[in-house]
């Protein structure tokens, strides 16, 4: 079968491999109907050092079930499934609590000897745990959002969850990527009062105030931080989502927390540390937020995908088949394009 | 009148000063019944660079009210009051959510022309917003409990709120000051199942057992570490309160916090940040706390005081006029003594 590797920063290729196959009793092997790029690839796409034999890549997927072990009982062949980019058994403590990402069989892709999702098929660990089997058929008018349940809309709604994003409070949301958008979608969901959206590229923010950004901060660092305080009469939002994950990044998310706020991050770190006294201690504010526990929230968020109520798909846009995955990296790596979308 | 005033590192002196007085017509002020030394007073008694003119010390007091500013309408001459460490207007939105700490026209004691709590009177910014006046006259039996009042009981409380103690969960207490004992107090009062207390000396140990504590971790580093995951089915604590302050105990806080756990500081940080990583991203570790909003916490607590079913006035194993102030400090900062009351 075609999947994708990347053998090291910028190099990244579509190959043959062995087929995917059960290797475990609780494993299943989806077909993928849908995969895409993710923020995150990007890191490695910018940074992975030479790595012989190279890594699978692709943690989100949406697909049908062809093959489960023989102690899987939750999905069967022919399931469509949507598979959350951490895979979880379903049964532990973190599990049972909606902490997926903290499973104690639990694991990513791509890591190890599991495969990614940028490929024709897949193998699943944990099978009856991690898959989430749809009520529609694979080829539904809203497979996009769909997929978006797999991580990226998981993942704002859980910027949003651990930022408390409160009913008629402020939120504000740093970074206008797919996560940052999805995060306005989660926020707008929650009933915030005031949606203010960081970002800078045009046609992201059209599509924030679409979601229900109600303000737009285009400046940079401190005069971000100024513009916000002007909006919050001084004092800065409730609730921050920081989608993005550079130390800047950060550095602008606590500043722009109101005293007694929170801040939930969701991007990646690629910063060592968060400042330990001002804004954080003096002003009592909370920073939470890590991988999100995507599977936790399937179920609450499946609903509104189904009956349109929020269209998080909408941050796709481009669509390509396997061999164009190389060119959907390079075209997210120079934002020219903000969310690829990979049709196998 | 006498007033405590550090003028180094070390150099604490008692000393006669102009009386206290109404500046404001928010103002009251107050006779002082019984003061403290805080263990956060310990820290410029370690660090203070020579300050001419000295720093008036001291912000935990109960006292009687003397006098009143023509604007004050909640308090009045006579009565018996517990004044929390910081004041606050009582009006501002961060004081009707029950921030004080934030108030916008708040501050703290022995800051700007504010004076200590260490002394025979204080004048009280904001008398109606923070002065707290007590149903009881200040010879009754539970002063010391009712003393804690104004902070290091308030404080406790705050660190298991933030920390988000839970019904039948498990709290670990970093430190086994006052205020950490004051955790362990409030930790058990929130209804945590299990609270792990991480220190050594024996008496306090005694204390926290008393208080509610079931288990003891006199490791240090690595090995207290080790010896928390043991304690907790290798996953850490949901809950830890942060009771120090230093780098060695936010480390310590964070490696033994449980995934999805949360981590309540309140010892003010002496370290300048908290990783980022792991495991507090990719653990899902919350981090909250600050400085504890006393005030908010008064009506809440003052019952169980008064009804004796918690007992936080057992912190104090000494007591001194205030010309012993002096003394109380070095003793505090020698360890020979846990919490010393001033009694002026």
């Amino acid at each position: 079968m075609r999947a994708t590797l990347m053998y090291a920063a910028g190099d990244v290729r579509v190959e043959n491999v062995p087929d995917a196959k059960i290797v475990h009793p609780t494993d299943a092997v989806i077909r993928i109907v849908r995969a895409c790029v993710c923020g995150s690839d990007l890191w490695p796409y910018k940074e992975l050092p030479p790595t012989p034999g190279g890594r699978p890549m692709g943690h989100e997927a949406i697909g049908v079930v062809e093959a489960v072990g023989r102690d899987v009982t939750r999905v069967k062949r022919g399931d469509f499934v949507v598979m959350p980019f951490a895979y979880s058994d379903g049964t532990c403590e973190f599990c049972q609590e909606g902490l997926q990402t903290s499973c104690v069989h639990g694991g990513f892709f791509g890591v190890g000897d599991v495969g990614g999702a940028q490929a024709e098929a897949l193998r699943v660990p944990q099978a009856d745990g991690t898959l989430f089997p749809l009520p529609v058929r694979e080829d539904h008018a809203l497979v996009a959002s769909l997929l978006t349940l797999s991580d990226v809309m998981g993942t704002g709604h859980h910027a949003a969850v651990s930022a408390r994003v409160g009913r008629g409070k402020t939120a504000a949301v740093i970074g206008d990527g797919a996560v940052g958008l999805c995060g306005v979608i989660a926020a707008k969901r929650l009933g915030a009062g005031r949606i203010i959206v960081l970002g800078r590229h045009p046609d992201r923010i059209a599509l924030a105030r679409d979601f229900g950004a109600t303000d737009v901060v285009s400046e940079r660092g401190d005069a971000a931080v100024a513009r916000v305080r002007e909006l919050t009469g001084g004092h800065g939002a409730h609730s921050v989502l920081e989608c993005v994950g550079s130390e800047q990044a950060m550095a602008t998310a606590m500043a722009v927390a109101r005293p007694g706020g929170t801040v939930g991050r969701v991007g990646v770190p690629h910063y060592d540390a968060t400042p330990a006294s001002q804004p954080a201690f003096y002003g009592n504010v909370t920073v939470s937020g890590g991988p999100a526990p995507a599977r936790a929230y399937i179920a609450e968020l499946l609903p509104d995908v189904l009956e349109g109520r929020i269209q998080p798909g909408r941050v796709f846009d481009r669509t390509v088949g396997l061999e164009g995955v190389p060119d959907a990296y390079r075209a997210m790596n120079e934002r020219k394009a903000l969310k690829v979308m990979v049709r196998p």
